[in-house]
């Protein structure tokens, strides 16, 4: 695998995606990955959306300690709506390091910017700004570009779906991106000190987006490591990336990470400032906490996590329930109200957050701090009274043009997903839906991307926007490589399957190359177009390793006397043939020729499989 | 592993699966499988519904060369209405010995039943005929108690789901499970011959029940690794095993498999029929087939998947598809039709054929031949054309009193699944419907079990008796063990998903046993109460190996700073005190104790995870 070799030789994973190349369209220049299909089969080439940056493109060098090129410089200069200013100093305890142990250490980023950007006094640099001003801006150009892929292929495929209310339209214009944008139905997160990023859109009549989870090492001392967990979970499609990091070296992890990251990158500043203050909840203070906001503003960070929601009155109810409160920060701040019997601060400060996050064009994305941790507390009134005042202030974020969207849970039934759907659309006016799952069982840990892959499917074909994913260590433990790539492709499969389900103009193109080419067997081409190729043709090698079973006319199931599709061929073929006159038996002749040539090539791949079981898609 | 030990001394699986012992329950003695919880915790034994019969019974010795005990023999004799008669002779084809090789054969069954059971003339031994007389069977018994199980500790449960029109009642009596039999909305496979299963219901108003599927290795020179794929199957829950084996030895591997399953077996004579002419689909003949339903009657099977509703008229409809035929019986019997330009003969002989069902008690699944196999293909003009003949057929059946299941897709969007369900219902009169899936995109070959599971969950919930598995290989090659073990495990969930979203009186009672579990950090309880407690375990000890974590009051994902969960008891804790005066702090002071004990904790059990990350639940 050229990613294994290559992250060898320079720390991160590069090399193309397995049969695809990356290509750039329109005058933006997107990014789009193109999957090139048999010249044999006469079959145009397939293009799929792609997150993952200039790693997996040939003509790209990749050098972590120069970062990514700053794509959105001149954009975000152009507009000459902003300046540049002595940054923060750098502390020790940025990185957690207080205490005595300062060992770990991982080395600075070597070209820090000194002078980051911020608005200009009064000005206001959101997209949402621009957009209700009636400015279309490079970055809605390029998320227009970027969301019409496909559009152009599936020209003849009949619309079809179900979207409970979604408007999604049939060719995404600029504009349709501005106007999205300037009602709050849409975001586009990328902070002005983040020019490396490349734009997306988060909003229900886009396509479904996705986000992985990373944090740091406990000893980072291989800082390549650190970068690559990003750069691995958007190779498989993560379309943002939350940095959860905790403890030491968090600063300047950050900033490796970011430099280096053409995804918007989250975070939950309440973590850094718990460890600025010791780790106890108590002693958060509104300075230490807003100092944190601009250490993070200045790095570039694209939204923030902010559990503004759970307020005072609400702890109560969190206390009757089956698992209380399940989120981190959602309990750090239910502590801290508890112990001082105060309002949250990060509520009666709401304003003054917004005030900052203007100046950089950071994203809302207001945490759900009291989401339900298990099946018991769904769509509890815990729950609920603090959507409701997410729903307040998306409006107050509104109010000030800034960017925002709403987390969700979580641990949800089957039959109680679509009142998330439908409360939150209520309450919070359309403002993107960002959730976690839900997972509909409790019963499966060591398989929660599954019983959470469910859950994401469906909530994502009601209305919500973004997924975040779910690893098979959930609940159990800290996911390794595979379980990071593992819990990106499930939620990939959910996305998509919300896409069809909502009947996204293009969604369907993929679907219908991929099994053009199971239909027409030409493996190498299914392998190439499914979300993992090289775990799909693992699996394919391990039952029928040679090279000529890839372009066998039968595979493994069923071997050739028993292939439905090759049967079903033939059926075709005599159906077109039928004016020839029923009685000539077309079908039977070919058969016979068919059979003696499947049996050939079959000996040859391997004829201890001719008595292959069948999976049951093959009674 | 307990198992893993056992099967290299008896060659098949055993030994209890962890944490949990087999109890028997009521005056039929139902198999149930008990999970005792952490003395401590003072919680009662939590009770799971148990397909896994005697192998993980620690007081049961196995000898796969004398099969089970005959648990149903008495019941089936004290009817009075069977005779002992002569069986069929077997022939070398039986075994798909034709050609020269004869190499690679099993050895019979030491104990082969030389006098099978069948129907006195004109008998009817089918339980749909008792139930529709009013006579209420010790296997209609077994059920209801098997069915009730947990009801009892879910008493104080509230009731709560959407049913879509399901009629599941609080409590299950055997005047229930009769009544349910007698209209046809649920069956209950057990051939006369197959007296070793414990009898099972497969309907709307019962649990969802899942199946997996079998099929004999190339060279079955083991006959206990063919008996092992039933035993391991079982073992993680399948509540019905399809032996689709084809090819060599199918007869003689067959009658290992059955006399040592404790589960209805199903098959697909049409296979066998094929492998007896040679594999030329247009040589086959009603006698061929006939003689074959008899041989594998007589074996014991307990339902036969018949393709019938693959009509000559339907055939060209299936040629303009993406897809065509992806059913092998289907597409064998789609090839009969044309060669022979002639009706096919499963549906002129359909009658004869349920002669035969009636005299052994075996029930119709009826094949969906023409199910879709990509998502371009779903809910079309050939499908619902072979779907409304099964429900001709299905009444044709019932005219008989013969019982009826009703085969679905297969690949279908997420939006057109409960369309499938519905016309199933209308067009079958609520006769169980057993469906593949449906996957709901075809882009992730190697993630079928979870693009299938997706599919599984919604439709079990939207009335789906059984949900055939699919595992990771599907599409791609054969699945091995552990394949075999993911995809049983995830149907598990999803039809667990699905109980819990109709409204299963009992079903919530594993995932608050579960998560009471989680939220008091009894590790050990957490891991037995899950599907896969092996798994479940292995993830938490790549992480937290330490034997002091089992009991930490923290885990690996946030370490104790982080601890929502900790942290939310402490809330608890504080609400529960608020009468004491706010201004007492309590929490906080609880909260530096907490905090220095947990520390403790940590230090013995890992600290280089103190900085560990969050997964995005705990954020």
């Amino acid at each position: 695998m050229a990613d294994i070799n290559s992250k060898l030789e320079i720390g991160v994973t590069t090399g193309p995606i397995r049969g695809s190349k990356k290509i750039h369209v329109g005058p933006r220049r997107v990014a789009m990955r193109e999957i090139s299909l048999e010249p044999s089969s006469g079959e145009e080439p397939v293009r799929v959306y792609d997150t993952s940056g200039p790693y997996t493109d040939a003509a790209c060098s990749i050098d972590i300690s120069a970062g990514l090129p700053a794509l959105r410089r001149d954009w975000i200069m152009e507009r000459g709506d902003v300046e540049a200013y002595d940054a923060r100093q750098a502390r020790p305890e940025d990185n957690g390091q207080l205490g005595p142990d300062r060992s770990g250490g991982v080395p600075a980023f070597p070209n820090v910017v000194k002078r980051p950007l911020r608005a200009k006094p009064g000005m206001n640099v959101s997209q949402m700004y621009y957009a209700r001003r009636g400015i279309i801006t490079p970055e809605m150009e390029y998320v227009a570009e970027r969301e019409n892929l496909g559009r152009a292929m599936a020209k003849d495929h009949v619309r079809d779906g179900q979207s409970w209310g979604a408007e999604i339209p049939e060719y995404v214009t600029p504009e349709f991106v501005r106007s999205e944008v300037a009602r709050g139905r849409a975001i586009i997160p990328n902070n002005i000190n983040h020019p490396e990023s490349e734009p997306m859109a988060i909003g229900r009549n886009f396509l479904v987006k996705i986000n992985a989870n990373i944090g740091n090492s406990a000893v980072a001392s291989d800082v390549a490591n650190e970068v690559d967990k990003m750069v691995w979970s958007i190779r498989w499609g993560a379309d943002t990336v939350m940095d959860l990091s905790t403890g030491r070296n968090i600063h300047d992890t950050r900033e490796w990470i970011i430099r280096n990251s053409p995804v918007p990158i989250g975070t939950v500043p309440i973590y850094q400032a718990l460890e600025k203050v010791g780790g106890v909840a108590e002693d958060l203070t509104w300075e230490v906490f807003r100092d944190t906001l601009i250490e993070q503003a200045e790095q570039g960070v694209d939204y923030f996590t902010i559990h503004a929601g759970v307020r005072l009155p609400y702890v109560p109810l969190a206390a009757k329930r089956m698992t209380g409160i399940v989120s981190r920060g959602g309990s750090i701040m239910a502590k801290w109200c508890l112990a001082h019997h105060k309002e949250s601060f990060l509520y009666e400060r709401f304003d003054d957050i917004t005030e900052i996050m203007k100046a950089y064009d950071i994203a809302y994305s207001l945490g759900d701090g009291l989401r339900p941790g298990s099946i018991a507390d769904a769509n509890d009134e815990a729950q609920f009274a603090e959507l409701y005042t997410l729903g307040e202030l998306t409006k107050r974020a509104w109010a000030q043009d800034v960017q925002v969207m709403i987390e969700g849970p979580g641990h949800v039934p089957m039959h109680k997903i679509k009142e998330n759907m439908e409360k939150q659309l209520e309450a919070c006016g359309e403002a993107p839906f960002y959730t976690l799952g839900p997972l509909v069982t409790d019963i499966a840990p060591g398989y929660d991307h599954i019983t959470s892959g469910i859950g994401a499917a469906q909530i994502g074909w009601y209305g919500t926007a973004m997924l975040c994913y779910v690893t098979p260590k959930e609940h159990l433990g800290l996911p390794d490589r595979d379980d990071v790539k593992v819990g990106v492709i499930t939620y990939k499969l959910a996305a998509h399957a919300a896409d069809l389900a909502k009947g996204h103009p293009a969604s369907q193109v993929r679907d219908n190359a991929l099994s053009k080419a199971r239909f027409e067997f030409r493996w190498r081409d299914q392998f190439n177009l499914s979300l993992d190729p090289e775990t799909a043709e693992q699996y394919h090698d391990q039952t029928l390793p040679a090279e000529g079973a890839k372009t066998a006319h039968f595979c493994s199931m069923c071997g050739p006397k028993f292939c439905s599709m090759k049967i079903s061929q033939e059926v075709r073929e005599f159906a077109a043939k039928q004016n020839a006159g029923i009685e000539t038996f077309v079908a039977a002749e070919d058969a016979e020729k068919g059979m003696k040539e499947m049996s050939k090539v079959f000996k040859e791949t391997g004829s201890e499989l001719y008595m292959g079981q069948g999976d049951r898609e093959h009674d």
